[in-house]
This record gives C-alpha cells, sequence and structure tokens, in this order.
C-alpha cells in the first residue's frame, strides 16, 4: 500500500481520467468539484438517450441513488450495462438503501444485474445490501445498526465474497474488503457527518482513483479512503463552522499530494 | 418567547429531526447543509413512488416550489396527505407564486388539498395566497408589493386566521402570526438577498425546529427566524462579498447557540 | 470599449435585470448566485407548463444544456420561441455539444429553430456548432481541439456570419466575435478550470450584462468575459485550494467595479 501511495495522487492527475456520474441534485456540486480537486473530469448526465454513450467515453461510472427517480433509475441500468460490457468499473453508492422500497427495489436491481466494482455505504446501507436486518434514519446511518468493528468486517468481507467486488463501509473506522484483503483506515473526524455529501464526494474521490488505475481498483480505493479522512483532519485544524468546513475540506483534496498521504495515512493492512 | 429559546437550539440538536424536502435543485445543498447546522437530518427524496414512506418515518415536511414540474408537484400532493393523515407539519414555501399560472394553480391545489402548518413567504408571494392583488417579479418581492408593517401584519393574520396555521412574511422586518399571537423580528441584513437562497434556508430552519418542538410550532418558528436573522448580522462582520457570506452564514448556524439567541435577539411580541 | 466600461456594472446593478435560466443542476446555485452578484435577479424555472410566462417575463434567457434530459429540451424550445417572438436575447451554451448524439441533436435543432444572441462554449463546443471537425472530452474542450489563435478567431468570425449572433470562445485567451467586430480579452488564470461551472457562470455574466444592455450585446458580452477574467486574477492572489477559489471568485464578481474593470482589463479590439 505505502508503494502504492507514492505515485496514486500525481497518476490520477495526469491521467485525468474522465468520471461519468449519474447521482443526486443534492451534492452534485461538490461531487464535481472533489473530482476536479483530485485530478479527475467530471461529467454528468443522466438522459436514457445518452448515458451509453458518456459511459462509453468514461473511464469509470458513479451510481449514486441520493435522489432517484423512475427516469434516472433506467438511465443507471443503461450505463451500468454499457460500463459492463467495456470493462469500465462502476462505483456504487447506494443512498438511502433500506430506507424506502423504491430504494429497496432500486439496490437489488442493481446488485443483481450489474457487476460493480466497488459499493460504499454506510454501516446501515450495506446491511441492508447483505441482507442484514439494518434500520434506516433516511440517509444516515441509524445509531441502531453501530456494529463493533468487528461485525462491520464480516459484513463487508460477507458482501465482497457474495459479488467479488470491493466493499468500503465509511463510519469511524472505516472499512475495505475485497473478500481476501482488507484495510481499516483510522482518519477522519465526526464533524465530516455535520455536512451533507461526505459520503458522496468519497465515492467521488473513489472513482477518479478508480479511472486512473483500473488494474489496481482495491488500492486506488484504499487512497480515496486516506484522501478523504485525512482531507477532513486537516480541515478541522482551520474552520469557523460547517459552511467552512465544507469548503476547506475540497481545498485540502485539491492540495492532497503523496508527502501527505505518507505522513498522515492511519491505515492496518489485515 | 425568552423561557423557550433558552432551551430551543439544544433540543433540536438532541432530537435531530428527519426533515424530509421536497424542494428545488437551486438551493438544496444549501438546505441540506442548514438543517445540518442547526442539528436536524435532511432527506431529499421526490419520487412518487417513494415520497409516502419517507414523510411517514420524518417528523416534518417541507414543500418548496422553486423548481417544480408536472412529476415533482404529484410527489408533494401524496407526501403532504400521508403528512396530514400522520399529524406530521408540512411547512409550504411558494417560492414564484404569483410569477405563473402554473405555480399559482400549484400554490392554490396546495392550500386547498392540504393543512399546512406553517407558510413562508416573501410579500409578494403571501399577498397572492391571501388573494390580495400583487406584482411578483420572479422570485423575488417586488419593490410594488412593499406594504407597510401594519398592512403585512394584517395580511398574516389574515390568511393564518383563513387557514388556522401560521405565516411568516419574510423582509426588513419579518412578521410571524397564527392569527391570535404575532411577532414582529427585526433581526437580519439587507445583504441576505443578495446571495440565493436565504428564503429557503430559512424554510428548513423552521422545519427543523418545528420537528424538534410539534407541540409549540409557533415558538419553534419564530426561533428559526431569529436564528437566521441573527446570523446574517453575525455573518455581515466578516465577509468579503457574497460567496464568502454565503459560507460564513452557514457557519454561524452551525455555531448560534442560547446565549447568542438571548442577547441578539431584537423581536417585539405582539 | 472603455466608455462602456465605465457605465456598465452601476447600469446593470440598477436595472436589475430578471434573467430567466434553463440550466443543469450541477452549477445552478453558481450560476444563481453570480447573476445575483453581479446585479441581475435569477429565476431557475424548467416546466414547460411555464416557461414561455416565465420568459415573457424577463429581460434574458439562458438555455445551458449542461444536463439536459428530453423534458427539459422540450421546455427550452418553448421558453426560445417566446423569447423570439419578444425580441428577448438568447444567450445559448452548448455544454458538452460533441459529446453525444443526443447533445448534438439539441444544438442542431436549437441553432435551426432559434435565433440566439450569443452562444458561448469552449473550442471543442463551438468547432461542433460550426461543423467542424472536433474531438471532445466531456464537458471540457479536448486537448486536440486546441487550436491557434488566428484558428479560433476564424470559427468565431464564421459561426458569427453565419447565425448573425455574437460567438464567444472562451480558453486561455478568449474570442469575442460578431462577425464584424472582434475582440480579444486575455484576462483570467488556468485555475478557473479547476472549479466546475467557470463556463455556466461566465455565461450567465453574459445573460446579466446583455439583460441590461439590450442594444449593445456585443459591449455586454465583452464586459462579462473582462469581469470573469479579472475576477478570476483577483482570486487567484488569495485562495487555499479549489474550494476556497469557487468562493472568492464570487466575492471578486460581487465587488467588481468600474475602476477594477477600467484598471485590470486587458483586451485587444480588432
Amino acid at each position: 500500500m505505502n508503494t502504492f501511495l507514492k505515485t496514486a495522487v500525481e497518476t490520477v492527475r495526469m491521467k485525468n481520467p474522465l468520471v461519468h456520474h449519474i447521482t443526486n441534485y443534492v451534492t452534485v456540486n461538490d461531487c464535481a468539484n472533489v473530482t476536479l480537486a483530485i485530478g479527475g473530469s467530471p461529467i454528468m448526465a443522466d438522459e436514457a438517450l445518452e448515458v451509453a454513450e458518456i459511459t462509453a467515453m468514461s473511464q469509470v461510472l458513479v451510481l449514486n441513488m441520493g435522489t432517484l427517480n423512475e427516469r434516472t433509475v433506467a438511465s443507471m441500468l443503461l450505463a451500468g450495462q454499457t460500463a459492463n460490457e467495456k470493462g469500465i468499473p462502476i462505483i456504487f453508492d447506494p443512498v438511502g438503501a433500506g430506507a424506502s422500497q423504491f430504494r429497496n427495489q432500486t439496490a437489488k436491481t442493481i446488485m443483481e444485474n450489474l457487476k460493480c466494482a466497488v459499493i460504499r455505504g454506510n454501516i446501515s446501507e450495506i446491511r441492508f445490501l447483505a441482507g442484514i436486518a439494518s434500520t434506516t434514519k433516511g440517509v444516515d446511518a441509524s445509531a441502531d445498526d453501530a456494529s463493533s468493528i468487528e461485525e462491520a468486517q464480516q459484513i463487508a468481507d460477507q458482501l465482497a465474497t457474495a459479488h467479488k467486488c470491493i466493499v468500503v463501509i465509511t463510519g469511524a473506522t472505516d472499512v475495505i474488503s475485497d473478500g481476501r484483503r482488507k484495510i481499516l483506515v483510522h482518519n477522519g473526524c465526526p464533524e465530516m457527518s455535520r455536512i451533507t455529501g461526505t459520503g458522496c464526494m468519497l465515492t467521488s474521490l473513489i472513482a477518479s482513483f478508480c479511472g486512473g488505475f483500473p488494474e489496481h481498483l482495491f488500492h486506488a480505493t484504499t487512497t480515496a479512503v486516506l484522501t478523504m479522512g485525512i482531507a477532513g483532519e486537516l480541515t478541522l485544524e482551520q474552520t469557523a463552522g460547517t459552511g467552512s468546513f465544507r469548503i476547506a475540506l475540497i481545498d485540502e483534496i485539491s492540495r492532497i499530494d503523496r508527502e501527505t498521504l505518507l505522513l498522515r495515512g492511519n491505515y492496518l493492512e489485515k
């Protein structure tokens, strides 16, 4: 992992991967800006008449369920089929899975019909995908679902193995598993949950790194998780409230470099 | 009112009410962030297939007409019916009422079919709802509608009495009426109208406080109006332009506390 | 041009033109905020049932293809017909033209059915509209399309002459042509392309100035381009990353005045 971190950011900035997002209208501007901040090139397009073409020219596809509707769900499936056919990695963010039958059904349809490369969610969303009873509180993790780190690891392993993909559960400690390998990340700060979109932004960072490293998705995903956590910590030292926290977070992502990742990265490979 | 202010913010932060928004895509990110800043938990969902479920799990529902379309109007009515059946307060923001037949008809349909707990608008929008001739300039109050404070109070009283709800008219002086009680708030600053979304953000603050105090909607609404106005004043002292004004405004909302409310709240109970 | 700059900003702030936007959900908040920052009044409305009415009460119409879909394309055509009938200038931003058949077809339909007053795009988008082979990379200009300044001027002249409109090609040097007159603007900085939406924001600035000066669209457009470039330069001197760059950019637009325009404007009339 350490070796990977030495070139990760510079490589993404050089390769400038095109990241096709079908995402929600709440955090979409932040997602575009963090994609640019890390060195990717965002394109947001959700019309069924064009998504296959847009995906085909992209290096990676983000499917984010934040404010889905019938029209965009159809577009997600079309874009996802193109991505699977062309070997373009899909990064799936099941926002609010568990919160409504429509979200549950959409998450299921995506999991059954598409091969996702990475799935990122909070513990409530990932429990739902893994078929484990979960309570949910809207789009935030429910306190009732707070699992021990051991349990979160089990759930991540199980879902990753079942779907042959990488699973990221974000929380106080982030868990990244591909079923064989596992990394725990201890970076980040609780203040990140006082602004909207840190989950969505991380998903866009994962996509940007995966777009730059299609052959090293596990390390690319971990680098994104480290970047987000470290940026949060650096941000905390300088902000006066949640408005400026969000802005400084994007500043720090735009300034992240190999030295900072190596110096501050706090992770455990298991 | 003073007694209420002593525990209002702390209570909302502890209760963390879930605030379902069906709102516009212009200011939605700011609405989510101010909801979090004051201690609520925002969920944005506008698909007809899920809104009833999402409303049912929420403590309060925001209906904001900012960028409505036929699809979302149908969702507003479905969500609103659920809210009324379950006794969940509806906070209605008739953005641009008076500006088009479609907005006028939608506002009328909502007023006739749903029982709203709080209606917040500028003087042009509220004049329209009250059936008084109004000119409108897009989504901003028309200078031609500038009423004397006395007239604004009359209109607020009349609409509040007719619909058995709380009416908030925002302007240089904000008027809050439930038909029996009335409060004038003198906080705020003109610079708040040089950024988009201060009206929408206030609506989300009202919703957050009402979600935390379903039995005290009048005082909850007033606390939200005070919070917004005081945050605007505090922001003014530190910003270099309208971009940083918007960010510092969210900062100040995230830092508001009982001491600030008691010290700076400038209101008159009538 | 110099004479025009002496009153341009003050006039827009005084006239406060209403700017109807049919635009994308990625940068819409920034577009609303820059419109307010320069002195316009933004209204975003894309429902076919109301766009004709909203356009009719506005001073200018923005059509931005950022996240178009079948529903909003129909609304763009309806709004555009009203604008043409009433002599309201249309400012067209063909975001991503060249990137998909759907965008290409939409751009073509707009160009064939509506008379646009100003078209603003990057070199890839404008090459596509001019019928010249272009590669495109999502919504950003492709490096392969980087033209010499001479070639960009030719393309702008050709498109402006063919459609009797003003064409703006933004890049390291911005080119503004109405087929007879031409201005090159050397303001701006590369950092502007590290945030999303500077193109969309410029389009909204152009609309605001054109709404204030319907009889002087060429000079109004140039003033908007100068404002954006100068704001970018001023911003660069004070920011810590791309998050705060975006906020300071809006600050600087809100503070621009005649002195700054006259002092820092770096342009060549040809």
